[in-house]
This record gives structure tokens, C-alpha cells and sequence, in this order.
């Protein structure tokens, strides 16, 4: 059994609860206004919290993926840092959204730079390690 | 060659099928109703095989995760069995909501269970394991 | 730490910023329009931007979990080859639908055969090994 990025796994997990209580929140704001599926709009805290739960969707791959190649192919616990910074720009970015969509900018930064981080991190320690040897 | 993870490895290959076949249904939905990208709506047969499509997408990022988390720190028959039950809720949920949007429930619920067992599976295999000494 | 797969590593990234990419396209888009979140429709350019996003994001997962699966269980650069493939076939996809939704046929058979070949190539592959022994 694999005992290695016990962290990392962590990490993601934890930030799959975060999503997974944005898809709840859309449950939820869906039952109050009333709205029935397949509609998604038509109320304005529906259609925000549809928003949230979509922009971390759409944002899901580049940090996922990004943290475990950083993880893998650099340093487990920068990673595992990171990715609790995503988890808490996300949860900003959810509880300003859902009070005013003009807020939404300093959660949402905050997401930015930890997917930057991760997604850059490995990507120059991989170009790094093929210029100089290995296979 | 890494040999190791195969039956996890088949399920999430036909979990990607099964998920690639309701993409098909969104464009033989869309040509049937003549609405012509990057419209999305007008037709309720339509706006079901997308509802059908996004569900399913939404939930992709947390059982393919959790499924292989599940497998590598847990136990991998137990992932792969969960993996079977998923794609079948997943098949249920489909049909159902094409008849019916009002029925989608317990295909959804199916779904829902197998995503819980296996995230909370991993997500507590590897507490009790970070808790419990190794790095 | 481990130094394999670092060219499907490495593919992953150039995917995934070009995917990043997309998403910026989609804020042009917006800030172009004048259009305010959470309103995603209203302008066809903003709608276009966002459709080419949301079809590469469906594709996603496809594509990733399909690389990575050929990349370990048959062959690293095969896979890494086609990975190449598919951004280019969705950076056509992207360029053609931003100019008209009619012409973004060909892009897409492009990236669609890319995961196609992935896919089946990995699940054939698997099937394969699992038929002829081993654990």
C-alpha cells in the first residue's frame, strides 16, 4: 500500500468537501426559489450560488492536477500549503459571491495565485529536470 | 510498466465511456431539436441530456478522485466494486431524467452513495494512518 | 522522488494552460461585452468564448485520466504525442468557433481522435493484461 502524499491526499479530499458543499448550496438555493430542473435561472441566489459551484468547477482540473505534480515531482508540503490556501480563496469566493457578485474579486485572487503557484511550480521543476539529464 | 491499480484502471475507463456517451446524447438532442450552437436551450429534450451531462461532469472531479484515492490507500477491489455502482446509478439517473426530470432521484442517490463511500473511505483511511505514525 | 512520466507531466501542463487560456478569453469576452456576472449570455461572442471553455473543461477529464492511464500501463511517449495532438485539435477548435460555430468541425475531430485513440488505446491495453494473467 501506498503510504506516500498521505498530505497531498489530504489536502484533496478537503477540497472535494469544499466543492461538494457548493453543489449543496445550489441544492439549497434551488429548493427556496422554487425552481424547478432542468431550469438554472431565473433567481438571482440561485443563480449565483450556480456560479460558485461552476467557476470551482471550471477551476477544479488546473488545481487538482497541478498540486499532484508538484507534489510528485517537487515538494509535498508546499503542495499541501498551496492547497489549503485554494481551500480558503474558495470559501472567500463563495461567501462574497453570495453577498455581492462585485466582491468576488479578492477570494477569487487569492485561488488565482495558489493555482499559479502549483501549476508554474511544477512546470518549471519538470522543464528543469528534463534540460538537465535523466530520462 | 506499473501493473499495479488495473480493475481501478477499467472502471474509470468505462465510468469515462459511459460519461462520453451522454456527451453523444447532448448532440443527437441537439440535432434532433435543430437549435444550432452555442445555443443551449429551447428544446426540454435538450435541456435534459445537458442537465444529464453537467450532473455527471460535476460529480466526475469527485468520484474519479476519491475512487483512486480509495484504491491506493485503502483497497482496490472495494474501490473498483463502487466504481461499478456509480456508472450504474449514473445510468439509472440518464434514463430516468429523460423520461422524467421528477424521477431523477434515486439513480442520483445511487450515485451519491458510491461517491460518499469512497471519499470518506479514503478521507478516513488516511487520517487514521497521518494519526497513527509513518510519514 | 519520482522522475517518470515527466513528459506526459509536461503535456498535462500545456493542456491545462491552455485551457487557462480559455478562460481568460472568456473574461475578454465579458469585459468586451459589458455583460455583469452571473449573466453568461447576451453578447454571441461572450457566448462563443464560453462555449469553446465549457466543451474543452466536458473533454477534460477524458483527455487527462485517458493520457495518464496509456502513459502508465502502455507507452509514455505515445501518449505524451498525442496529448500534443489534442491541444493543438482544440486550439483549431477554439480559433475556428471565436470566427464562426459552423466551421469548429475539424479542431474537434482532431482532439476527439486524440482521446479516442487514448482511451481505447488504455482500456485495450488493460483488458489485454488483465486477460493474460498477472494481479
Amino acid at each position: 500500500m501506498m503510504m506516500q502524499h498521505r498530505w497531498t491526499a489530504l489536502v484533496t479530499l478537503l477540497a472535494l468537501l469544499a466543492y461538494f458543499w457548493m453543489i449543496v448550496q445550489v441544492g439549497r438555493a434551488r429548493a427556496k426559489s422554487g425552481i424547478m430542473a432542468p431550469a438554472m435561472t431565473g433567481d438571482p441566489l440561485l443563480e449565483r450560488a450556480v456560479r460558485v459551484h461552476y467557476n470551482t468547477l471550471e477551476f477544479l482540473p488546473i488545481f487538482l492536477v497541478s498540486l499532484w505534480l508538484f507534489a510528485v515531482y517537487w515538494n509535498e508540503l508546499v503542495a499541501a500549503g498551496m492547497g489549503i490556501v485554494w481551500i480558503i480563496g474558495r470559501l472567500l469566493y463563495a461567501a462574497a459571491y453570495m453577498a455581492d457578485p462585485a466582491k468576488r474579486g479578492p477570494g477569487f485572487m487569492i485561488q488565482s495565485l495558489a493555482c499559479a503557484v502549483l501549476l508554474f511550480g511544477a512546470l518549471g521543476r519538470i522543464i528543469y529536470s528534463l534540460a538537465t539529464g535523466g530520462v
